[in-house]
């Protein structure tokens, strides 16, 4: 599998310190070592990086552990191949324009097949599970047509095409076009929120210990949002299977839970139920 | 205005000695300071690195410098500002996805305007002519329909786009999608095919030489293409106004002259005669 890593915030904020942690986990202390990749928003603009070594020997990781860049939006992720070659082409996030917006997700989890009806206006460039639903939903998107600008109404949208993707297995995942970050949970996937009073915290992956306090202003409200806590000297909250979150300004503002019981995600049983229905 | 820098070779090559020079003429030794990018393309992924920053400056662009990352397309750009403001989502090359591939233009020049026929599939997140160009010529390329495996009749294709860009104003640039890399030159484009026997290049922006003989094979093929020459004690070959040269495993394998004498690019002439038709 894989692991998310999301920062969403109300001030332009750097995440080394949370990537420093993360970054561990992609060949040190996890497993997740077949590449990484970060997509930091700044206005409409989107700065990429990915590599297909090891988050934790990478160079472009090194440097981002070191580089304040400041955003309000950011999606990282590490691999671990499952579905796909261990390359370059495969790495999270993936990034699409629509509407004039640059669109990126990470996923965590693994798909069985898609639901039917891609236009196929958005193709997948590699041959992972995560990216094909990333067109998917895109291709959904652009047949529905929100209005780009109604972040309620796009979330909304991206809420219902994870409930359909994640009845072919599990999808969590991260999404964003610089505006707000929008998370889906099927098994794994945890958020914090930190505001004034602004406390020490102690990194999980690292002997490493930041005070925000001197860093911050009593305004600023910041979310990270993790496959696991990141810190353990912090209350992290799970996200639960089915649940949408949409954040901005830092904030949870927006909250879908799946309209359906089986929408539980009992990947299990689902399987064994379309075996049963398709021999 | 900008500068481009290209690399196109038939050995997984990297870009630090060229890139060492031409980062200087990001703030150092040129006035090309608002921001800078590059797509280093392995196999079907694509590596992007983008920063607002001068390259002579920023991090990335020093990490770049030494990481010997090893490609066989690369494309990269430091701005000037001219046509938008200097925020990172106008800093080249842009990219966009179109069949399943990552496609990339970096650009020097000014256009006026655009031509007629965009179809909107594809539209610029930032505000530079540049990218607004780069959509045009995807637009039309989508409306055509070649084969996007059939290098000669997409590079054809771009010609002809190029040529109808460049009647607007000057339209130096250089395109890529991974397998091959087509530049086409208004005004400033010159390039270098190095091959065996290879020898000492020294750089113009920095008292830097390097053998390339101890660190290539007989039969390696590595082109570079800029802007202005690189090194001073290497013959660099002019692109011609209107040319436009398809380059594939380190050499040029076609060349597109421009089809009409109106195509020379005389931008003053069109304005002229533009002013004179539509008052």
């Amino acid at each position: 599998m894989c692991e998310l890593l999301g920062l969403n915030a109300n001030v332009p904020t750097d995440i080394c310190f949370s990537f420093r942690g993360f970054a561990q986990r992609g060949g040190r202390t996890g497993d997740h070592a077949d590449g990484w990749g970060m997509a930091i928003y700044q206005g409409r603009g989107c700065q990429l990086f990915h590599d297909a070594a090891p988050s934790a020997q990478s160079p472009a990781a090194g440097l981002l552990q070191q580089w304040p860049i400041q955003s309000t939006c950011i999606i990282a992720h590490i691999r671990k191949a499952t579905f796909g070659d261990a390359g370059l082409e495969n790495c999270h996030p993936f990034r699409r324009e629509w509407r004039g917006r640059y669109w990126s997700l990470a996923h965590n989890g693994h798909l069985e097949r898609l639901p039917e009806g891609s236009s196929q206006r958005f193709r997948p460039v590699g041959s992972t599970d995560s990216e094909a639903a990333f067109c998917w939903l895109l291709d959904r998107l652009d047949q529905l047509d929100p209005d780009p600008d109604d972040a309620l109404a796009i979330a909304e949208s991206l809420h219902e095409g994870c409930v359909a993707l994640a009845q072919h297995g599990s999808f969590n995942c991260l999404i964003s076009q610089g505006d707000w970050l929008f998370s889906f949970a099927t098994t794994n996937l945890w958020y914090l929120t930190r505001r004034a009073p602004f406390r020490r915290a102690h990194l999980v992956d690292l002997d490493l210990e930041l005070d925000f306090a001197p860093v911050t202003t009593s305004g600023d409200v910041v979310t990270v949002i993790a496959t696991q806590p990141l810190t353990d000297n912090e209350e992290w909250t799970r996200i639960q299977p089915g649940q949408g979150l949409l954040f901005r300004d830092g904030d949870c503002v927006a909250d879908w839970h799946s309209p359906v019981p089986e929408h539980r995600f009992d990947l299990a049983a689902l399987v064994a139920q379309r075996r049963q229905q398709f021999g």
